[in-house]
């Protein structure tokens, strides 16, 4: 697999204390990093994760899966790279590769499913959505 | 969906380091409770996760997928259940729900796979297999 | 050093996600141990940490201090005991040490210093040090 | 109190998962930055945490002393700078303080005092010292 270099990426380098009793990166923190790769995406189109919490709405994934293929080691650099889909009318996927770097080896695969609440029920996102270019 | 009493599970309470702005559990910390569960189950049988990684054999998840259907809040008190099975001859696959007490509402339910590696390469792990009654 | 058997206290064991790769407790989660204790020692005294943020009173630590004296290994078991003064008018000093079960060996002395804030601004927490006893 | 602009410095952004219920990043984290600064200040003097602990020597953490002066909130990036002192023989002081970018708010003051261990007894760490120009 390619990595595209157009899709939105973030950077990271791996930290020590994201590393286990096992000498790698603990698999819960591929979730961290995948969410701050999300809220990073989704600022650079103008949407704001806390400004929207605090405005009644809220981001929630609702589904994940993640394919982890190798595992990542101290010091190691990686990139995320984002895509995202609508999915029926109300759900976003994020379709998240984590790459290392230099080396563009596969790291981990995601698939990460969204939806938009407001005061804790579904709502379609459409201003989202349209900042989003899925409109 | 019921919840089986029989099943071996692990009790928890939410500490509030592990919500996040949102007021709720951050999404990577159900990653942390079900590993601990897992590795709890693992040591009722007689496996423990750290002397087996000193012994060189490292059980490593390959796969997680976790569907998110209600938040946890501050002291919310729950329970993870824990079944397992055999996937083909080397995988073993964690069926993982998380309940909220005392309501039993159901929280998550997570699919768990996981393979044991011997310095690194795949392994069958016969002796893990038997330990768990699956062999 | 003995353990006061008549201060309040929270047992814990160490989870394998909390140990990095050194193989002990990474630094950091000490703070998350004695954060949790803290917290739970006010709701035994009726003070709802989340509730009160929610009220607009948020309680801040201004300053820890904390010895580490011995580490902790994957399943430890261990207690935070607490003690709590107050400092001048303003502050509450929390005196906490962690011991391993079931041999009481002092594992961390920490000293937490925390204030009262209203809307950001450090207010005399008259009702909660009533509620903790020091009024 | 003015930033030394010639003392090592590590720069952070803020990630959405590090902040707690309050909004603002939880006290625990802070020691997470700063193990990972005093760890790429050891790297830039071509000390490898990791190597070391792989060839039985461990840099320990004794004692940690934090002053929190003001929050950092999502997205808020920052700098920990770092400067080392010996203590005795066997002690190294880590000064780290972490201050707002752009506006250099100090944010957090911290003074990390560590040993380094072989094998888990103190010992005297020449080469260390001398590698980072203590000797």
């Amino acid at each position: 697999m390619e990595i595209n270099k157009e899709r939105f990426g973030v950077e990271f380098i791996v930290r020590d204390y994201e590393c286990d009793l096992q000498g790698v990166v603990n698999n819960a923190n591929y979730q961290h990093y995948l969410e701050h790769a999300r809220h990073e995406y989704l600022f650079s189109r103008g949407i704001n994760f806390v400004d929207l919490h605090n405005e009644g709405i809220d981001l929630i994934v609702t589904r994940v899966e993640i394919d982890y293929k190798y595992p990542l080691r101290s010091r190691d650099r990686f990139v995320v790279k984002i895509d995202i889909q609508r999915e029926g009318n109300a759900r976003l996927v994020f379709i998240q590769d984590l790459y290392r770097i230099p080396d563009d080896k596969l790291i981990v695969q995601a698939r990460v499913t969204g939806v938009a609440t407001k005061n804790g029920r579904p709502v379609q996102p459409g201003k989202i959505i349209s900042m989003l270019g899925l409109g």
